[in-house]
């Protein structure tokens, strides 16, 4: 297919557009449920209420699988309904071509682009997914995909089911805010700096920084179940979404190669870990991320062609890291 | 550094131009001194005179370090000279960027597409390394690389080093031409029509012929020290090259990758064994081969970003095929 979009800007660096539709959806007008958010919010808000709203995902893109991860691992299946794009899309829009007539079954819209105009008629900026959907206006609430997470969690407890996960403990708040964010800057977004780096210097600061990080996760993970110690957080939700497109993508499409995943021990024993969970394997669909990736990104893979490895086999393997 | 040339062509197969100069250089005029050879040769002849030609080559290129190899295992360094060209080059030609003044010492030509020139005044197929040139009249005598290292051992016998190894056992000739042509036609050229594909069938058709033959190759070397047995063979040389290259290269450049080579015990031990004889590993520059592909290729890298992957260090670690 031919290249939709530049995503390499010969001689710069890569600089994610984080421009994001930015309203929340709370249980409380006007308010976070979060305790560390304890100003009113700046951003306008639309209330947490059970079939009003559908999270248009898909499960190429790694930020809209945390999203589909978290809903589902918060019991959220029954009042947030799901709608998902197909892998490869052209420049303008993720697109309904998994669905009978290749349209959104509730939407009934095609192309994700639509819900964006709706909301407002002169948008340009990204048609990016995660994205909630109010379903009777049709139009895009909030792209924010950290947020959208966040929100599933604090502003729908009220629905989670009885055994939801505590995907944000307070009493560790401070350190996985910091995790998080070293891991967005260095892993979720670094494997991206490589991959559209647009001249050997910024790619060589990518990586090294990429590796860096790694690095100190393959340490930290040696000796902790999770990221945050013994139970399962949103932090491990975000590292997971890009360990699981490391060997298939990152590796090779986006140069990402000192080691492959099943080369680091700790990381690979602990995504095979998170892998077993439903909502983690169920969810990750290694076919979609290869056409997405190969497909879509023209100025990277030019012949388009979705390579035939790696051999995945080995995620079903024993992972043994239930004695940490 | 923009394309210098085609390397897909969109909606086919990689064929691979085979049109070489087929000159030979011999022992006795006419005739060539492999038993296997025994009509009158029909391409013309030069004779086998110490001094007289120079060997072109790139550490860059797997099919020149073969002749670099062999040229070294038969000590024949004394009576055939080594040029060496720049892993990187432009449409027109390999060139000596490597050498003080860009030019090379011996013939002093900057490219060696004067050399090609010099042989023929309206030579207009590929500018390829090894190519042996007559330094006298300054012309390329041959570019025909199987026939290269063939001749280096039967028609400079009297100038091998007295422990040259015999990499043509007559007792096993049948044999190995059958695994070297199975060699080349599947791996040595199959991962360059994985790479240079240009459509999915093609490529697809390509990953499978490949895999199947590196199948056929793990499971040969687990009870064999060498492709041939107990011996270093011509066999071994042309399968090394490739191997080398393998995991810096074609692994992800060229979508090879259901496995990288260091998962594969028996051909990575059998690499590493080879790695450590003077005449391979010391002719193996992973800068150079990673500059050449990720640079020259630009219709399949358009970047141009050379890697920082992968980490080489398990070359050096212990083999232990000794014991077979």
């Amino acid at each position: 297919m031919t290249p939709s979009t530049a995503y390499v800007t010969p001689g710069q660096a890569f600089e994610r557009d984080t421009d994001y539709l930015p309203d929340r959806i709370t249980a409380e007008p006007g308010r976070s449920r979060d305790p560390y958010e304890r100003d009113d919010l700046a951003a306008p808000t639309r209330p947490a209420e059970p079939g009003r709203y559908r999270l248009v995902a898909a499960k190429a893109c790694p930020w809209a699988t945390r999203a589909i991860i978290v809903r589902e691992l918060l019991g959220l299946e029954g009042v947030i309904s799901l709608g998902l794009a197909a892998p490869t899309h052209d420049e303008r829009s993720w697109s309904f071509g998994l669905d009978a007539g290749g349209r959104d079954p509730v939407l009934g819209i095609s192309r994700l682009q639509e819900a964006y105009l709706r909301r407002d008629p002169s948008y340009d900026k990204g048609i990016t997914v995660p994205a909630m959907v109010e379903i009777d206006s049709g139009e895009v609430v909030t792209n924010d995909f950290p947020w959208i997470t966040h929100d599933l969690y604090f502003e729908w407890r009220d629905h989670h089911r009885a055994d939801a996960p505590d995907l944000w403990p307070a009493h560790l708040r401070e350190e996985m805010d910091d995790v998080m964010e070293r891991v967005f800057t260095e892993v979720n977004n670094g494997v991206y700096r490589c991959g559209f780096a647009g001249s050997q210097e910024a790619y060589d600061e990518a990586y090294d920084r990429l590796w860096n990080a790694l690095d100190w996760l393959e340490d930290r993970l040696a000796d902790r179940r999770y990221l945050m110690g013994e139970a399962l957080t949103e932090a491990d939700v975000r590292l997971f979404t890009t360990l699981a497109r490391f060997d298939v993508i990152y590796h090779g499409h986006f140069k990402c190669n000192r080691q492959k995943l099943t080369e680091l021990p700790a990381l690979w024993g602990y995504a095979r870990d998170l892998y077993a969970l439903p909502a983690f394997g169920g969810n990750t669909d290694f076919e979609q991320i290869k056409q997405h990736y190969y497909v879509v990104q023209g100025d990277v893979n030019p012949s388009g062609i979705v390579p035939g490895g790696p051999d995945l086999s080995g995620w079903l393997t024993p992972h043994g890291r239930e004695t940490l």
